[in-house]
């Protein structure tokens, strides 16, 4: 499958070199690839420059968010939240129309710091603005509850005994993502519905954030025990 | 200990039972003691009258609020989110006074029907209100993440393998809540930090609220696997 991983942060590149490791042709867009390549230093996240990355994931490509969306069979927004409509955009309207979305982005607002809130949250959520904004993408929403290196690699904490959600509004595309979810190694999948489920899995991140910071590492998961 | 337990429904009931076969000297409070027990058919959730329940545990009292909150060294608000500010108004701020009270109310907002959105979120929850309202009162929060039934027993599934989080700004608190928590049978207990930190716990009932829709039962849990 032709995939996209728009975002070159920590996220991104967990999926994209995932991606490619199980044999997907894989480009990960950016907004402006000679800015990305030049960067040679770390990011405010700490995370080493992209070029840097790249020269370990020769099979990953890099594109500008137009032209890698154009031609993937799925797109994965994993920018930050703040930014994901605005990516999004520049990948273009129609290079998103009839495909899978699959959205992993969350809506945190650092701008009162650590931890942070989140700027759409209850009553909305990032994955539903996204899909309003682009109504003919297929948007699914999952992933978001967990740290990068989990979401692409479950089976390195607990061997994988935990639990990922999936939300959206298209039962197929709900199934392409569900597949690619057990392709990178989760069982415990829970599909809790339309995309409005959303606000739900994005509610986990107040939590979230405040387990990060008792436990000092980002390798913890929720399960649901049932 | 002497424990009142403010509330007659599905969670005062279960914590109070607890409570009462832990040795506890228990007294639940209500609005108004003879209508509690006067009421003869079922609540909107579906429990059977207060007086049936209180026919098979007679080692618990009924009083009101006030009178309840009176004799106790413990408070537990296991109110409905709605009017757990109310209750403990007439709780009486002088009998809360110093008191470790242990909020595991949810503020769930039914007004646009189910699946409730929360009243109060993100930036601000419950715990804080009902601290900022009683600043002399020892909040914890615990408790609200789960079933009623499991709150009180949560070996009864999974042998109990599964978490539950406190918040609170009076370690002290926080340690006669936790005693309790070990004592009910739960085993895993993350303490989160202080009462801010509820925003992160109560931020768990819409992915809650969703989970029941689609089990189709209560009795799930959350774990943080790590």
């Amino acid at each position: 499958m032709k995939v996209a991983v728009l975002g070159t942060g920590m996220v991104g590149r967990a999926l994209a070199g995932r991606l490619a490791e199980l044999g997907h042709e894989v480009t990960v867009g950016t907004r402006d690839v000679e800015a990305t390549m030049a960067r040679g230093e770390s990011d405010a996240m700490g995370n080493p420059p992209y070029a840097d990355w790249a020269q370990t994931h020769q099979r990953v490509m890099l594109a500008t968010f137009a032209d890698a969306a154009a031609g993937a069979d799925l797109v994965v927004n994993a920018t930050s939240g703040r930014v994901s409509i605005a990516a999004l955009e520049a990948a273009g309207r129609d290079h998103l129309a009839g495909k899978v979305l699959l959205d992993v982005a969350n809506p945190l607002d650092y701008s009162h710091g650590f931890p942070p809130s989140l700027f759409v949250s209850n009553t909305d959520s990032l994955a539903e603005q996204i899909q309003a904004r682009f109504p003919e993408a297929r948007v699914v929403k999952s992933l978001n509850t967990m740290n990068a290196f989990l979401m692409a690699d479950p089976r390195q904490l607990a061997d994988g005994d935990h639990t990922v959600f999936v939300s959206g509004n298209d039962a197929d595309a709900k199934q392409v993502v569900t597949e690619l979810l057990r392709a990178f190694g989760h069982t415990d999948i829970i599909d809790l519905g339309d995309l409005s489920t959303a606000r739900g899995t994005e509610s986990l991140l107040p939590v979230w954030v405040r387990l990060y910071g008792v436990l000092g590492i980002p390798m913890f998961q929720f399960k649901i025990v049932r």
